[in-house]
């Protein structure tokens, strides 16, 4: 079924090199043990960050979002912003990768014994980071607009944080894309309304009479392309609200669009069954907008 | 803090072998790649299971259990039960286990793409087993009973499947274990009341005039001893009734016990500041009855 998302590209997985635990790694050094309690209670957090040309894009603020769950969660990240940096800049330079996608997981570290509290002794986090190549995604989504599915939001509560607990999010994406879709739009039920939260992997916003809406942080999580968008929408002197948007607000909307690291500003050209005006004139300002920030971004 | 749990056993963990992907490993084959699904999005399930002098307890119940949450998550487990039984025998007896947990693992496989989706490429699942020596719990904690801390039930909403996505888990446990207690007792806010769900990792009953009463199947987890302990009660001519529990429930009963794989049934003496009468007269025949369905069970 087609959705718009290709992966033609074959990874040669044994010869990319990972960093982890302090070392450059290829083939067998790119393992965790089978007792890493990331494995066994996904007790850790991740970031993806966009690299383009050797470029780290956003990189504080994805860094600093992972600083603060990681205290939030009582782990400790061993590197500092800029020497983690540093070794995503030669990671991403061992592996050539010109456009692509910097990957960074953190977790509690290995735990023989298996016990659901925090280890006794301390022990040291685990820290990994990939580069990997950008996944492909058909360049006509940016023009015709991509499909989105309604699913129920199953996720936990702990959803302000960027954690691998991604269970619910993996059903919500897959759904969307066994049906065609390319992200599902996911909803909790609220004093019987369907309140929308977020997607698999981004957050959406709507435009109605000229104003923007988007879900408050109210346990969704705190995008940095979200939080970009907001910005560039307020730049342009438009009003933007952050408020608990039904799912039926975003089927009434005029124009919807998703933003995320890997989509940018991607428009919406459907919700289930319901049509919108493919790429409006306020989204298409928002993508041009954001176009610019991320090739003129450091 | 002293909680009732010691882990002093120092695991040779080099040296104890591993059921991984078909074979019996050790050292350094007792690791998955980064990419690995349960690892990147906790999409894995898992299962602990009591040994006993070779005996491995109720393990029919529990892959069972293993295998209908497999079909609902779509995941492939590679072995029949007869299979994994064989193996998980041999991995006992090769550790030299004698009172035991046996860990089983089952994730959807290693995706180098990263996708949320489940990979469109059929790939193999990632199944391992791991055979520990028992935790070590404080045989007091049996006869004078243990100490709960009320914690919001923090979880997802896929919590009838025993999933690896327990980092709720985790800081319900880790808040009850840093304040001298041994287990949580989680709640969920319904219509203004506090309605008890179930712990880190165990089941909960009460006694009131008489009658079992334990929280009904409603996103919480269909515990193997739950069930058990269940079939017990009715053997002994008692009436249990599984409905919504609240907290208020708890504090204003006569016996509250847990049940779970590793603590057996296991007294509660106190909830936050309320006190119980210790290991009350229900109590101590639901534990007689379930010792004597251990010691007979193979």
């Amino acid at each position: 079924m087609h959705n718009g998302v290709m992966n033609e590209v074959k990874l040669e997985e044994a010869l990319m090199w990972a960093f982890y635990d302090g070392e450059f790694v290829q083939e067998k050094g790119k393992h965790v043990q089978l007792e890493n309690r990331g494995l066994t209670f996904a007790d850790g957090l991740f970031e993806v960050v966009r690299t383009i040309k050797g470029r780290i894009l956003f990189f504080e603020d994805h860094f600093t979002r992972m600083i603060k769950s990681a205290a939030f969660f009582n782990m400790e990240i061993p590197f500092t912003s800029k020497e983690t940096k540093e070794f995503a800049s030669e990671l991403i330079r061992r592996n050539a990768i010109e456009d692509g996608e910097l990957y960074i997981q953190l977790t509690r570290g290995t735990d023989l014994h298996r016990e659901h509290r925090f280890p006794s002794e301390k022990t040291p986090s685990t820290f990994f980071m990939l580069a990997l190549p950008l996944r492909r995604i058909d360049a006509e989504n940016w023009k015709n607009g991509v499909k989105l599915f309604t699913y129920p939001d199953l996720r936990h509560k702990l959803c302000e944080h960027k954690t691998i607990n991604l269970l619910p999010n993996v059903l919500a994406k897959n759904f969307a894309y066994s049906n065609g879709g390319y992200e599902a739009l996911m909803f909790r039920d609220f004093e019987g309304k369907k309140v929308a939260t977020e997607g698999g992997s981004s957050n959406y916003f709507l435009v109605k009479n000229g104003v923007f809406f988007t879900p408050e942080i109210d346990n969704i999580l705190p995008g940095i392309t979200r939080g970009k968008v907001i910005d560039l929408i307020k730049k342009l002197d438009y009003q933007v609200v952050e408020k608990p948007v039904t799912v039926d607000e975003f089927l009434e909307a005029e124009e919807v669009f998703l933003v995320s690291t890997v989509s940018r500003v991607m428009p919406v050209r459907a919700i289930d069954q319901v049509c919108f005006s493919v790429c409006g004139d306020y989204t298409r300002q928002i993508m041009q907008s954001y176009e610019d920030l991320f090739f003129s971004s450091r």
